[in-house]
């Protein structure tokens, strides 16, 4: 049994114990279906071989998969058009199976706050989705929109525009360049190129520059208001995950976090949960 | 003489009339200097054969182009290892021709509002130059960054984080489409796919949409603050030009109006003024 987080994927025998894992990509299945597919199969194949297992037929295992972006129809059709070589293949959202992970398959809600941010609902038996509409127009209070802020600050003060503060030293010596030379560097950056710099924002706000505590802030802001929207629907449980939870969790409004629940386990657990109800429902 | 704005070829004569022009479409030259290079030759065809000199050999041509993003130094020098047909070819940015077209080529400084937002300023003999870092993490106040932000706004209406205005009904028909569905259409969206929305949000602003005012009201500030940075150099005049320039001028805070001086001549002469000044400079 194959469930694979984002860029994760983990072998997992009948009986539940995990056996390997392995890791590739990331890749988006809206711009890059046949690189995500590839990243898909190199986790697996890592994974296989982590597990002492590398020469077991792909279609032995029943692959669970929890994908950001095939949240996008367009995406969920071009991956679902697949002829993959698993048993079978259950595909659903990373955002799914996050909430799966942090409180199995009945209610509960999540937060995900990695390098984009998003909330996932289920209530009574509703799924609903939040935000996850992707960079740079979406995801506000994730990483690589905290790269972005971060950029548009360096470059208003280096026009006398804002305040030139540490944040803008520390990230002129991230890139080894400034001004139009960090330009020149971001010729082809990705989404995540941005969120690379959140660990430099974090570090100047915690050291008390103002800009970057300005940015954290609106960041926690966004993330309390789905918090409080996903309130409204009354989950059992409402869990942050994601690569930021942690970091950002101690910035949220005291109402918010006491409605917090810490997660039960992994997404990489999650998906193993969706791919066994996927499969009963398939049997039954 | 051949002078090029970002998108537009004029051929002259030796006497300064116009004989023809043409244009091709937009091309980043650092991202993209191959595609570049075809615009320039396509505009530069084009308005050949719009002076009925079709046939003319290109090293007949002195070439004066002002280009969008040779800021960059590698831009600017993945342009100048361009071995370009002309007799002679002299580059500069397209904020530098938009300055010499509002003023000649003496003191003088403009704000350029168009798909992005720059400035440049020359006070006694030297040259400034601000903004026009590019999209997203640049160029607030341009129009590429107005749909940004009406997008931004569109998404959080849907998970009730904003309120929903008539804007977002006016994008959805834009897109033919809402919500997810809209990211669907973005997949593979340029910077000007955002720009494409700016009108929508003017036309919801002077219907009083509160979002699509408030977001017109944020560009018309950083125009207004960059106006003020440079006029803080006392430059001799200041022009506000480019695409936007006439949408967004009443919105401008009346100090900033009252300084304000209408361009002289467009882009493409500031052009033809560069090319001379160059060719003057290189006989003498």
């Amino acid at each position: 049994m194959l469930p694979a987080g984002c860029r994760r994927a983990n072998v997992v025998a009948r009986d539940g114990s995990v056996l390997g894992s392995g890791s590739a990509g990331p890749a988006n299945p809206l711009r890059e279906p046949d690189r995500t597919i590839r990243a898909i199969l190199a986790a697996t194949d890592q994974a296989l071989e982590d597990a002492s297992l590398a020469g077991l037929a792909r279609d032995r295992l029943i692959a669970g998969i929890g994908l950001a972006g095939v949240n996008v129809p367009a995406a969920f059709k071009a991956m679902s058009d697949w002829g993959h070589p698993f048993r079978e293949l259950f595909l659903t959202t990373d955002m799914h199976i996050a909430c799966y992970g942090a409180h199995g398959a009945g209610d509960g809600a999540v937060i995900i706050s990695g390098t984009g941010c998003s909330g996932y609902a289920i209530v009574d038996g509703v799924h609903r989705t939040f935000s996850g509409f992707g960079f740079p127009f979406g995801d506000s209070g994730g990483s690589d929109w905290i790269g972005l802020e971060a950029l548009r600050h360096v470059f208003l003060a280096i026009d006398g525009l804002g305040p030139s503060t540490e944040l803008v030293g520390a990230l002129n010596a991230h890139f080894g360049a400034e001004g139009i030379g960090i330009v020149e560097k971001l010729a082809n950056a990705q989404p995540c190129d941005f969120g690379r710099l959140a660990p430099i924002v974090f570090d100047a706000a915690n050291q008390g520059d103002e800009i970057a505590n300005a940015i954290v802030e609106n960041a926690a802001n966004h993330i309390a208001a789905l918090a409080r929207r996903i309130l409204q629907l009354k989950p059992s449980r409402l869990s942050l995950v994601g690569g930021l939870g942690t970091t950002i969790l101690p910035r949220l409004d005291h109402d918010v976090r006491e409605n917090l629940s810490p997660a039960l386990n992994t997404a990489s657990d999650g998906a193993i949960i969706f791919a066994r109800e996927q499969l009963s429902a398939a049997v039954a």
